[in-house]
């Protein structure tokens, strides 16, 4: 794709506000990962808890601090839609103990991928059940904590094995059966870019958004359709408006690249931090 | 996936409406199809219009005739998301010619799949403008053939190569441009499913629908992701609520069975039109 979706000036975002997420350069550990971000002048990270728990979560706590950047994420919470007792109380405490984490590491918000349909199972109301059920029980944790739950829309190829909460209106609708403070939405280009109806939902988040994560869309999709984002100006999406109407809508926080990519982490990582940052500051 | 998810006697749609869309036996010629119907008491196809053409449409249309086969619709007309001006005069002339060949073979509806975002853009609401102006000029002789433009709405994963228009809400929003002797939408199961507005948005298209179309949703994606739909009761879509929704919004039509699907495409056809009736039986 030639040419580059550049966005206005009044919309402009600046590099103050980029976060490397750490799913961008998996290969590495903890420890690499925020050195990078120190070598290339990028100020918050977004971090999985694999690697937080590789790390141990007190030591990653204290190398991100150290390296004086913010946390704007944990990645991630949820997968709520499992019914058999014994599982769901252990998904709810894994959640709980992902709060937590986000505590210790001082992150904005604990982001949410809901689930798909339960084994077997072809209700999506049920499912949905589920998953306002479960997040209502982590609102008093989240809110003594002050940690806010980040419901992520999920692209609807996923819907069935990921997540059933599939468009930006529907997380918006459950996340507003709860406070404001506790439960927001994280805004994922990549899995809301081609929703007529994306400008009146992101303005109807208005005081929800709680991330906003930028990847692009890239054809064809490869063999793992997980893998199949690119870079910001690799692919189709228009981030332009998608930028303008997320901060028209109040949200000032860190914008994460986020790119899942089997190409991008093996690349060399300073090559993919220098690229990130590059179309970051051409695009957002 | 273990048990079967049926309809409520409600909503239960007879085999007197059941439809095999072309499709389904790809390999087949038009005549070949035809046989297979009359073979297996399918009272209605869905024809695609490259194997028309292979027949002949005038052969095509006496085939179908003398089988006392209806034709629930004609696959496809649209992609109308070009700029360049003579490819854009060649796409309406493309659809004023499936427009006649529809009134030649009795079609009900002329289904349109609209088209992605038009090469190098990023503009998904030109792309949409691009594809209400083509419709509305194809209004007039559609009105004068009395063929029903059938918008239909297509999975967001092929949004960008194949149709921006990716929920039944906005092929609605579309189609209410248009008077709807003219212009409605075509409700499949595969594209819409997971999508937690779409019982409103039925009940919405109510007088609208002018197509049904059903297959399973079955993971994983294969590679060619054209071809992830299964036989219907071989996935995860719960079929029962979509037809009751269907009906409910006054649609009577034919159920067209449409799946794309190269290990279906490699069965032998007969088997494959036993499973269509069965499962249909069982499922619609």
């Amino acid at each position: 794709m030639s040419g580059v979706a550049g966005a206005s000036d009044a919309a402009r975002i600046g590099p103050d506000r980029l976060s490397l997420n750490q799913a961008t350069v998996k290969h590495l550990s903890l420890a690499e990962a925020v050195a990078l971000c120190v070598r290339h002048d990028i100020p918050a990270i977004g971090l999985w808890r694999d690697r937080v728990a590789e790390a141990g979560l007190a030591e990653a706590a204290a190398t991100v601090r150290a390296a004086g950047l913010r946390v704007s994420s944990l990645c991630r919470g949820g997968f709520f839609t499992v019914a058999e007792p014994d599982a769901r109380r252990a998904a709810l405490a894994d959640n709980l103990a992902a709060l937590a984490e986000a505590a210790e590491l001082g992150a904005d918000t604990l982001v949410l991928v809901s689930g798909g349909l339960p084994p077997g199972q072809r209700d999506l109301g049920l499912a949905r059940r589920m998953i306002a059920d479960a997040i209502g029980s982590l609102v008093p944790e989240a809110r003594r904590l002050g940690v806010r739950l980040g419901i992520e829309p999920v692209h609807p190829m996923f819907c069935a094995d990921r997540s059933v909460i599939a468009s930006l209106g529907e997380a918006i609708d459950l996340a507003a059966q709860f406070p404001a403070d506790a439960v927001g939405v994280v805004v994922d280009t990549y899995h809301v870019w081609w929703d007529a109806r994306l400008a009146v939902d992101i303005a109807r988040a208005s005081g929800r958004i709680v991330g906003f994560q930028v990847c692009d869309w890239v054809l064809p999709l490869p063999r793992d359709i997980m893998l199949g984002r690119g870079h910001v100006g690799d692919g189709v999406i228009d981030f332009g408006p998608v930028s303008a109407a997320v901060t028209a809508a109040g949200y000032h926080g860190y914008v994460e690249v986020e790119i899942f990519n089997a190409d991008v982490w093996a690349a060399p990582a300073d090559q993919t931090a220098t690229k990130v940052r590059e179309r970051f500051a051409a695009i957002c």
